[in-house]
């Protein structure tokens, strides 16, 4: 069929596919069946020097694309950015160029420092489709990567974002690779730090697949959706702040493989040492602690596992210019009492209130990586970080400096916790020597964490603890009956915790 | 947020996805933001009994979907089979169950024949979304699959369609693995068999990424697009047929799996086994021969490669109960001088008519071919084959077959080769040492085949023919200017062929 009557004119359609540019076509256009466009297929739409690549979607109905047009997904039509009514070509395309790379990865070669670069800018260009995205990062996952390609992906991950950059030679950061309800340390790292007079802008993210992100929590107590200006100003008053990162536009590239691996449950080392220190690299930090916890159902379940995964960080952080220090901690059970934004958030307010009901697990956690924090100041003697942030915590400046960083991102009203709620109590008497992270985590989601703040799980017992036969191991709290329903049955099917002999506990060699 | 309030209105939406469900939000859905669904979030859509799984697109737009309502793609709303207007509820949805096996082969593990089975049918029922075939696909074809494994994935596949029946104890069938030009030996292999008196019901591919398969080139001469009884009476009575097979919903989830590894250029072995065989358990073959052409441009480049091929086609063959044949051939050039439908048309029926002007490696090849489907024959002595079809080739039996063939299905008025071409010359004399399988399919592509039938490549000299400088070496058609432009700067690059000596020439120690 002759160039000229391959044009057709340019619709825009409000679909949001996400990052994959999509192209309706009606089912009766001439160049539907002539160019023998296939299933999947990947068309180019190009106008002069504007060109991009779409997967085909075929449509039936004139409203939504008429037989002469060419309608475009939200994202495609922006980047085209050509008005609506415009005569555009349309072809098959070839696959994006880096997808050379890719399938020398699926053939198990190692790649280079370009191929990484061209992959990562095709992909925040919305030229792979999300068969592609999927074949790289399983690909990735799988063949696995040394560690110059993590290091390789990393810096190309940072490069397709924003740069923030602090104009200070020590920005601190911590970071936690998740996995245990409940620990929410970072509440109380940042306040302490920063009344220290450390800069650390700390960015979090949401809940995915727990009950509760820092964010989440921090929610319950201020705003965390905060531009990129004012974060800097509420930095510079207060040396530190808590807001949610999905806002600055760091590593967003980063951003899109994980919304690919989160359906595959795929979560290889490498690409989680990527996904940490491109965020890291592009949010300008300079000194970073990253906690691992080890535990039998936490993230890393062998000390093995999570020393390969400390070198990584070491390995890829020096190269990046970025000082890492590894803390591997104990993850044998959640930290604190709380699982849920609200109940995490009064967990949080209680350390820094040094309340006697504070959950000792969290204040000592906290207290001894905000240590490792300080120890980054050139001025503090090693092994003397510890003292200096429970000084600052136990003398109220952690709470005073918090309620500044509240103040000024935006004080909320508290929230209840759940109106409904049950307990679930011990069927024998003895000793709890196991809790699982996972059951707990999946019932307080069930119960509407976190998008119900108010939902969650609050634990009478942790580890070691005495427990006699009916006493209550803990209690769900939840805003709908049927979501009560829900946790409810998890729990009749498993309690997640063991009651056995003291001498039956795990051994926890971890140690700080 | 409480269930009732987590129901919408069902309407449909004409979008074609292909197999990924896709329903379709209002961004100012109360759900959206309450329920926390993120990008590429996967939706449960149920009433009743009745529930589906789709990848949730987000609408800013009312005439698209309400904000109180749901909408579907085709295929999503067919599956849920429920009138516009019924309300549904909506939810998270839980990876479907077969995706934990899928978890388990990224790790590396060997999956069992029930694995394999859930996950074809979690495919065939549209549960997995295209980041999830996509993972599936990839680790199959990194992993690698034991010649177990390929036996379960044709299994499993050919369950997944409608199994044909033909109530005779020999229902005989070729296969080529693809990759050569104008390799088309059915359409002669098919009259000869069922002159013979052979029952050869033979489905066929259209090209996807070659310049013509055999259901275009026979569509120059006939109908192919043929539904499942017509083609009975057509096979009852005259023994064989030659017809497009995808009307047939044969091994369905092949084609899905088709459909995704061919973006990513993807063809382990294995899935060439399992996708080939389970087609043919399907289409109910019970002899086959497999044609595996190897040569420097050719899908196979090794020897060892194509016994390694071999194998496993005996393996999974004998299994499912079908005897194959592995016939190794020389797949070093293209087969007869036409490469694109009319010109392929015109090489097959100069071959049946006995022409002087027939090519002799079409002839010869496709004769050995049916010689050896022949011998599937109890009646006829090993080895007697190739003389007997000959017989029918020569007799003009073969020519009658066809004809008959051609009326019953529809014979279609002969098309003209394209009106525009230009010749590609000897840049100086020797012998013909190289052609370029891949080079010469890609000038025909360009020139506009398959789509444009008259359009394609006639070359003028084979293998180890002698030309002076200047001679042609073959002749360029197309339809239209642009293609034979784009055609022409192809082979300005390079002409694919090689002009040296005689002894040059790859040895070629294949043979039938």
């Amino acid at each position: 069929m002759s160039e000229a009557s391959k044009r057709l004119t340019l619709r825009r359609l409000a679909i949001d596919t996400y990052r994959e540019n999509v192209a309706y076509m009606h089912r009766d256009c001439p160049l539907y069946r002539t160019e023998g466009f296939q299933a999947l297929a990947k068309l180019e739409v190009r106008d002069g020097h504007k060109q991009i690549l779409a997967v085909l979607n075929v449509v039936d109905d004139d409203s939504i694309v008429g037989v002469e047009e060419i309608a475009l997904s939200e994202q495609a039509f922006a980047q085209m950015s050509l008005p609506e009514g415009t005569l555009v070509s349309i072809g098959h395309a070839e696959p994006p160029e880096s997808m050379e790379a890719v399938r020398r990865k699926l053939r198990g070669e190692r790649l280079s420092a370009e191929d990484y670069q061209a992959i990562t800018r095709d992909i925040a260009d919305n030229r792979y489709s999300k068969i592609e995205m999927a074949a790289f990062v399983v690909t990735s996952g799988q063949t696995g990567l040394d560690r110059d390609e993590i290091l390789y992906l990393t810096e190309a991950m940072a490069k397709t974002g924003k740069q923030v950059k602090w104009e200070e030679p020590l920005v601190a950061d911590k970071h936690c690779i998740g996995g245990i309800p409940g620990n929410r340390t970072s509440m109380i790292v940042v306040p302490i730090v920063a009344a220290h007079g450390l800069l650390i802008p700390k960015t979090s993210s949401r809940a995915i697949t727990s009950p509760a992100g820092t964010a989440d929590t921090m929610e319950v107590l201020a705003n965390v959706e905060i531009g990129p200006k004012p974060m800097r100003h509420i930095v510079h008053a207060h040396r530190g702040c808590i807001v949610w990162g999905g806002t600055a536009n760091l590593a967003p590239v980063d951003d899109i493989l994980i919304a690919v691996e989160r359906p595959l449950g795929m979560d290889s080392l490498g690409q989680m040492v990527a996904s940490i220190l491109s965020k890291k690299l592009s949010a300008g930090s300079t000194h970073l602690i990253v906690d691992i916890p080890v535990g039998p159902t936490s993230k890393v379940r062998h000390m093995r596992e999570a020393l390969r995964l400390r070198k990584l960080f070491e390995y890829v952080g020096d190269r990046i210019g970025i000082h890492v220090e590894v803390v591997i901690t104990d993850g044998r059970q959640p930290i604190g009492r709380g699982i849920g934004p609200v109940l995490e958030a009064r967990d949080v307010m209680r350390v820094l209130e040094n309340s006697p009901e504070a959950p000792t697990d969290l204040r000592e956690k906290s207290l001894r990586l905000a240590g490792r924090v300080i120890e980054f100041d050139p001025d503090v003697r090693g092994g003397q970080g510890y003292a200096i942030a429970r000084d600052i915590l136990d003398s109220g400046r952690a709470l005073q400096k918090m309620n500044e960083i509240i103040d000024h991102q935006g004080r909320h009203s508290l929230a209840p916790v759940g109106s409904l709620s049950f307990e679930v109590k011990s069927p024998r008497g003895g000793v709890v020597t196991e809790i699982d992270n996972l059951h707990l985590a999946r019932v307080a989601r069930l119960a509407g964490a976190p998008m119900d703040k108010g939902a969650g799980v609050d634990l009478s017992r942790k580890l070691g603890e005495p427990v006699d036969k009916g006493d209550v191991l803990y209690r769900v709290y939840a805003e709908f009956p049927p979501d009560l329903h829900f946790a409810k049955e998890q729990c009749e099917r498993e309690t997640g915790y063991r009651i056995g002999k003291a001498d039956e506990i795990p051994d926890h060699t971890f140690g700080l």
